[in-house]
């Protein structure tokens, strides 16, 4: 904590955040400028709250210093963490792949997708049972008979499962029938469910909230990693802007500003960041080659169709050709860089 | 829905698509135009999916037009709603004026705070007993215990009480003590507890998201009223932005838009919306002024030690004045708009 | 300037950062923490440029702390200017209204809307004759016609006339015939045209950018005071957000947020904001209920017919309405404030 | 444009709307739907006005459908524009690098940048004479003495100069000594600028703005097309949100957003769009990868010492690794495409 005195501030002032500091059982470091005072705060283990002094006479800012997180940062933990999903690893230097329609409608739409998401060397399968939607009058998704549907795609085609909870009951189902699980965008911040899925086994697919800064996302990890699960993997999706020609827009520069103060993988999801199938290849490409450790993306057998996002969703061929340039792109990367990227950018 | 075609769509691709909306089951108006062919759906009852069309050949947009809220709509209801809260109103004319600390931290703060807040003439009283922290590290609350102080201040200074829920349990605590249970905004689409306090018959405070649109709070809203929870109170507390001198940027402009299309009360947090106390008692005034129902105040007997935000709570003076300052307000504006000030703006 | 160091930083990273420090004549306060060390600057008489600092090994960031303006600075100048504009004032405690069309489209058209302004007791103008269209294709403004006609508007109704220049020409021309040089939104952070209106002694009217934070809409005017022309007006307009439901956002916390650090008036345009007719007047209240020092707003005889922006435009009839509650407003808050309104916000 | 009505409006709002579209010489199309009716009109060339309609009684909203550009549109000209910059293509399907300093600060610094962006086979320099500082006390570039050592660089290595202008003075120097204008974010709304240098027969880099959206962008564009200089290359430099990690956030979603629509090349700029060193590489891989014609790219031989945003200059190692690495992702993504990458995301 940096406290900044205005140019006017007397003695007097300064003396009194000297004394609140040390009342808080700090050390106060009074450096007098040119123009005003600065005082600078040692002996704190945490973040301390400018509250204290923000409001004081004489003060003009109090500036954090120190961050809030400790679990997910890479000064605990300097390699990056390699998570075991099912039976396969995300983050352990390969590109993760996981694929799989929107929402699950019907064991016949998901299994010709997971017949293709098999095929294409995908270790991990997504598909939603429980959809958080904007209207009420949505199609919510088909709650425990969908993730039924999902665990006889792991059965038959070995795939991982990856699919979201929205709450209590949906996490104890996920745990049951899957293998990830998956929180959503607009429950970033649902810190009793980040609580709850803390206590679960089970590795956390966190996607970043639509207007989640990168301390928020990190933040949210800790809150599931100080209960005592560390298999987190961050996800970025795309965050609000004033942006018009795509849903959100993807914010590829966290995958480096993630890779400086943490040992966490993320992915990237360019179908949700966009909203529209002409995107998700080039920026699935992009994801791949700013670093990040996987993708998430949505395949339809009949996009037009589909119950649920359909303006996203890749046909079966998109995704055939999607995953051949995504490979020689990762093979490209591994070979110019002469360590793993995530070191490069550090 | 209003479907552009592309100058270069033939004949066929047009057909295409009144073939499939003939399928859907509605009705497709082409409208040829100079350099383009339009075609109008009718005979839809809610939003058709743009999905159904995006990816077709020779179509440039699929565009919505009809919005997907009922319940909410002063199409329905085209009188405002006064939402009874304990045993006071919402939404009748008054200006509702809700106040207390950010957190519950002890008896003796609370009391100290409600004494004030009561003898302003204040009839809503709030304080959290359930913190919604950044950090799994900060402050969380004191539960229920904290809820059965907020309980002893409705017994003792006849303030209606008003207290955030994060979950079931929290819904069920606080239906138990409170009289309105706040959904804050990190929940704002937190869809499964939206639904659980639906079934409940206490009255929601339902805060804006920090990167809501007008219809994804109006939907949210909506969540609620479909499960037979009629009685929804709205409320602006600021949004995300890159404006960087106030916490949030207090969007007053979405009372007239509320007005506009719905039937609810809205009310103005400039607490939570500025982050600085020196911000809260102008916010307060516009807010006053935009034509707001009521607001929603921070305040502490002695900010600098809050265990939460105490950098934007009032003293108990300032906040003896700031009452003093919108009632007058509220009483000008009453007088000098011949109807009521969201008649004025509609 | 405050630099922290990582963790796991060595003396020799500690003392290089000194070495700069010291190379760039100013003096290093080295504070270790718990954790890390954090070493502040003195002696240097503005910012220092973190970029002396920020990648050097050991590093983890570096905060600026002074603030890079003067002339607009409260600290120069405690009270607030008074601008003088034609033959009156904006800043000296009254409410200045500004009002007329959008575009200057005929003389018929202007002295019709002069009239009313007139009559209303508002003592400028506005009205563009040269118009910055997204579209080359738009209608650009009548030019120097258009200010010989606004020129006729001051002599027949004493109106001062507040109207925009967009390049140097147009500042030339502004000079001659109008009294106060606006600059508008999308040329805030054009520097050469900020310096060429600070070498004239016409005030300044200028409008925030879309994505303007306050420091650089502070530091946009100190362009123009530090060329000699002290006479500046900010002016806010509304922000761009995510939030769909009004034009751009308007952002009264910056009228607060501007009073506490500078001298100069501010005032609001709830036309542009809101881009809609109906919300003119519900913001226009908010803006005066917050402390502004005036109100720009756009009039037009007929708003279906104007060649530009007339979704947003007033008839003649909705301006006197503002004016009269406008005015209440205004007086009720100078009452009710036992000194002026700008005080009460510091 | 399509009208949409409220429910409740009358058949005499319904023909008030369609007499105004006659009026205006076009054709109205009534859609009577379930609960509302929506009227298109077809007969117009260009965009209709939404203000002609958005304030009748009975009218809910009024939708533009037509986009308001020509030049800019591939529906005139499908295949991508190849500009000639001086002796070389950007948009030829080469993959444009486009190096150099910040600012040109002295003969020596430049010469030492030329040497190594020649030497790594690139075949543009960039490096500003004019710089638009947020601060005016910050270093504003050396003018047409800055300019005459770029024509020096052009002399002594081949190399094409890319210099930014920020009038029309410094336009005509451009012309004298460089080899293509760049516009820079906070200038593309100067629509006087942009007509002037439409006048020039020199290509155009015309940066996105901090909060433009695609079609303000491509309307920038037109301005300048609409003038008669029809080289003008796109680019991407990175947005304003709330992030804040990087110094803007890189949305290289605008990429397949322009290629769907538009023949202009365009090219990244991962320098300002992250303001951090580290960021540079990943960001500069992802800009090849999404399928972007080239990258703009700050170096410096001492970064610490830059002028001028020194904290995302690269060393001269850093550009010489990055340079490998872009080459070799952009010969993978040209082999794994069947066709050039635009026409894989269109």
């Amino acid at each position: 904590m940096l406290i900044v005195m205005k140019p006017d501030a007397t003695q007097a002032d300064i003396d009194r955040v000297i004394g609140i500091i040390e009342k808080l059982g700090f050390r106060g470091h009074t450096m007098p400028g040119e123009n005003r005072t600065a005082i600078g705060i040692t002996g704190n283990k945490g973040a301390v709250d400018p509250t204290h002094f923000e409001n004081l006479p004489g003060v003009a800012d109090a500036i954090r210093v120190t961050k809030p997180y400790k679990l997910i940062s890479n000064d605990l933990r300097p390699e990056k963490s390699s998570i075991k999903v099912g039976n396969a690893f995300i983050g352990d230097g390969s590109l993760a792949m996981i694929a799989g329609p929107c929402a699950v409608e019907s064991e016949e739409q998901v299994f010709k997708v997971a017949e293709i998401v098999a095929a294409s060397g995908a270790k991990f399968f997504r598909g939603g049972a429980f959809k958080p939607r904007t209207s009420p009058y949505a199609f919510q998704g088909k709650g425990e008979d969908g993730l039924k549907i999902l665990a006889q795609v792991r059965d038959q085609f070995g795939l991982n499962i990856v699919t979201e909870a929205m709450d209590e009951r949906g996490v104890d189902l996920v745990v049951k029938y899957g293998d990830c699980i998956q929180i959503g965008a607009r429950n970033m911040q649902n810190f009793s469910l980040l609580k709850y899925v803390g206590q679960t086994r089970k590795p956390v697919l966190l996607k970043r909230g639509l207007s989640a800064t990168l301390d928020e996302l990190l933040l949210a990890a800790e809150y599931i990693m100080s209960e005592g699960n560390y298999d987190v993997i961050l996800c970025e999706r795309g965050i609000r802007t004033f942006a018009d020609h795509a849903r959100n827009t993807l914010d590829i520069s966290i995958v480096p500003a993630i890779r400086r103060v943490s040992h966490l993988p993320v992915i990237i999801d360019p179908s949700h960041a966009s909203g529209h199938n002409y995107m998700v290849e080039p920026l699935a490409r992009a994801g791949v080659a700013v670093g990040a450790d996987g993708l998430i993306i949505e395949v339809h057998p009949c996009p037009e169709e589909a119950l649920c996002d359909g303006a996203q969703a890749l046909t079966p061929e998109q995704y055939s050709d999607l995953i051949v340039g995504v490979k020689s792109l990762h093979s490209t990367i591994t070979k110019t860089t002469t360590t793993q990227p995530e070191l490069q950018t550090a």
